[in-house]
């Protein structure tokens, strides 16, 4: 049973420009269109929880929806589903133990967190087993953080790094328990 | 002619605790001594420029003063330097291009920049030409910030990633010009 965070960020730790701009996350070419650990970790979980940002993000690039685990969205305000997803996402209220218990209740053990503010939240929470961060060589200067403000300390075991095109780090940190 | 970061981070880009706490720095076993490249750095450079704080910081130590190259301390507020330290420091007040022009003209080319501050504000003005930093694996969730808003995105160039002690890993980055 383990939450999983896998995320794009830059040397200065933000996820999306100020205005939620991504582009950058492709700045470094990738002609081998290599995964970069997603399949990885895609075969490693049994669903994903993303807050309402992230939701209405992936739908917003108007692809084919690009899940193949359930989706629990965290929202106090989601009123829609699109009908097609209606098998695919459920919308969960509340805080992040109690979601958590009912997503393990519904037989989800192993969960790829995502989204800016539902890690900051499970973080303070000392929620989260693994960090999986994707480095790209860019000093953004502002834009949504990854890390906020933090009651305590947290420790990690560094698992692995690797170094993908050349150009982009992942490290891969286990919490210390 | 270069200005060099070369800095200790918590994952969460942290140089040091709320109250200047430096223990986390330590906190990974390091039984080789390795320098983790302070020496080949030390190597490169002509001289260090750091603000205040770092200077007092190092004071503080109550070590044998540590450098072998000539320390400029940014200061506008610093009133003593210790007698036996005054042919090894020199303390500068200024914007950030009036100093660099001033250590160049006294032929120191290639700098350390270290120190919170002094960072910060050569990020803010593009004056930062590398990036090394040494991340260990710990979330703080507070202290002082390794990054500040800077008016624009830099972009940097990937040079090497290596892991130290299993557990540290180290990122080297050239400004891309």
């Amino acid at each position: 049973m383990k939450n999983i965070v896998f995320l794009g960020k830059s040397i200065d730790n933000y996820i999306a420009g100020k205005n939620g701009e991504l582009d950058w996350l492709d700045m470094i070419p990738n002609p081998d269109q290599l995964d970069m650990g997603y399949n990885t970790l895609m075969n490693e979980v049994d669903a994903i929880l993303m807050g309402k940002t992230s939701f209405e993000t992936v739908l917003g690039f108007d692809i084919e929806w690009p899940y193949q685990k359930h989706v629990f969205v965290l929202s106090r305000s989601l009123k829609n589903i699109p009908v097609k997803l209606q098998d695919k996402v459920s919308v969960l209220q509340g805080n992040e133990k109690e979601i958590l218990k009912s997503i393990h209740n519904k037989g989800y053990l192993n969960l790829y967190i995502d989204g800016g503010k539902v890690v900051q939240n499970f973080l303070k929470q000392d929620l989260i087993d693994e960090l999986r961060l994707t480095t790209i060589p860019i000093v953004l200067g502002e834009g949504i953080p990854l890390f906020d403000v933090l009651p305590k300390r947290l420790e990690f075991e560094h698992v692995k790094t690797e170094v993908f095109c050349n150009q982009i780090v992942q490290s891969c940190y286990k919490r210390k328990r």
